[in-house]
């Protein structure tokens, strides 16, 4: 556990200086826009997406800097996605990681362009990317499709139609959960088999682990709300809009999320050990994130 | 001139062709998510990003079908920006083209989703065309830069920073205009210069036409807003937020404006009249442009 936590932690700093190495390459103008370009960056996290991607660059054999620029690309994304579900219109959240969220900072019109410079610098730096040749295409690709309509904003987009309503059945919540938060950790987990050009079948594992680790975050995620262990989660105590928001323990239940949680924890080591790679790191960052809520 | 106006008609159609064809690629989940993302695309307006874009592709010997997937890519992009500009964080309005806007017909937060939608399926369409080779990833990236950070959202930032306030330079409106409507005016003329692989000098003079038309465009919008030609801009009687916003009428009055569009449009000819290709349609197109208003 002290291996895996020294490892995480190395390819955490690895990630904070790809970004500080991307962030030195642009200047933006006007200052405020260059203020909340890097203000919602560098308000730390976990970096969950990118130590994913780069564990599994390494897992294929790769290295950590033929991934670095799509890691980027994919936490500006995940970023922006932070910035516009704070605002008042979404969640209304008016902290994000114990510092004041993007809008009580910068005003709302601010955080709205900030996010969306974060998600068209994503673009910018994915294409940049496709110079490297077809595999780097495809990566982009996927991180395109995963982040898009049909994933990440169409969990979004059904995770708000449900805020305050009380009619969401089971398959709505599996719909919100499968692109809001699985469809990320499939790009992280599935950029390096794309990259790398693994076989067919390898990627398509690599694709379902994402689903179903993405799946098992989200579960321990809103478990950990209910638990109210807000320090574990980075959040400031006090969210009002958090009770109308649908959630696996409004869903489920906490007794049955934790049966869910274990199950999918089970389902994400037994497509692990179907890939012909060491790939000790993954399980146990599978057991970690599972293991947060206990 | 009926000649001109019977192009820019075809292009148009053309281009509303390309876009029925996108849409019905797409199907989105949640419903809403759907219809928002329908609704703005199909609000109408004169598309003139992708009429210059297929006019370029033409003067270059290229077919329309070359770049409509780029031209459609673009009028997203120009889309969302419309969507998140209305919201009331920013311009607040509640009317675009006669018709409701986004956040009023949706809700403010499914606007928000619905642009983000729109940006991010731009880029997928984008990273999609990278398949086709080097020439479409230069265009990509091409369209990637000039909507971004030091781009098109960098001039809405200035903008919104400079609402309500009078302390506005010269400097500071050309640095607004050069970037929120020259910089996507560039990318429609220069995408097919780009694909087809022109000479750095042709791509050099597209872009330098592209830069001064949306420059020529936003002053002669200015323009019309004060006569109060509504019809002619397909905007709705009645704009609050309008007064508050900086203006080339207001930094320069009514009479210097009208000398600027003049010097403006001798520019873009003087421009056009570098080019070894029949360029025809975008002198007409220039002559259009500066005539709007008078």
């Amino acid at each position: 556990m002290t291996d895996f936590k020294e490892k995480f932690d190395s390819y955490r700093v690895a990630f904070e200086n790809a970004l500080d190495e991307y962030l030195a390459s642009v200047s933006l103008k006007p200052q405020i826009l260059d203020e909340s370009f890097r203000y919602s960056l560098k308000l730390g996290g976990k970096r969950v997406r990118p130590v994913l991607m780069f564990a599994c660059a390494q897992m294929f054999g790769g290295k950590i800097s033929d991934v670095a620029s799509l890691a980027v690309a994919l936490e500006m994304i995940h970023t922006y996605s932070l910035i516009h579900d704070d605002l008042p219109a979404m969640d209304n959240d008016d902290f994000r990681r114990g510092q004041p969220s993007s809008h009580k900072k910068f005003g709302e019109g601010q955080a709205i362009l900030a996010g969306d410079a974060l998600l068209n610098q994503a673009f910018s730096v994915c294409v940049e990317e496709c110079k490297k040749g077809r595999t780097y295409v495809n990566a982009a690709a996927l991180i395109a499709k995963n982040a898009g309509a049909c994933g990440m904003i169409a969990g979004q987009a059904a995770d708000l139609y449900f805020q305050g309503r009380d009619d969401a059945s089971e398959a709505d919540y599996e719909f919100i959960v499968r692109n809001k938060t699985s469809k990320m950790f499939m790009s992280a987990v599935a950029v390096p088999a794309y990259v790398y050009d693994a076989d067919e079948n390898i990627a398509a594992l690599m694709l379902e682990f994402g689903k179903n680790l993405g799946y098992l975050f989200q579960i321990t995620d809103d478990m950990l709300d209910v638990s109210g262990d807000f320090e574990k989660l980075g959040k400031t105590v006090g969210k009002d809009a958090e009770e109308d928001k649908l959630s696996a323990v409004r869903v489920y239940g906490l007794e049955e999320c934790s049966q869910k949680a274990d199950r999918l924890c089970e389902l994400c080591l037994k497509l692990l050990s179907q890939l012909p790679y060491e790939c000790g790191f993954l399980e146990e960052f599978t057991r970690y994130v599972r293991g947060r809520e206990q």
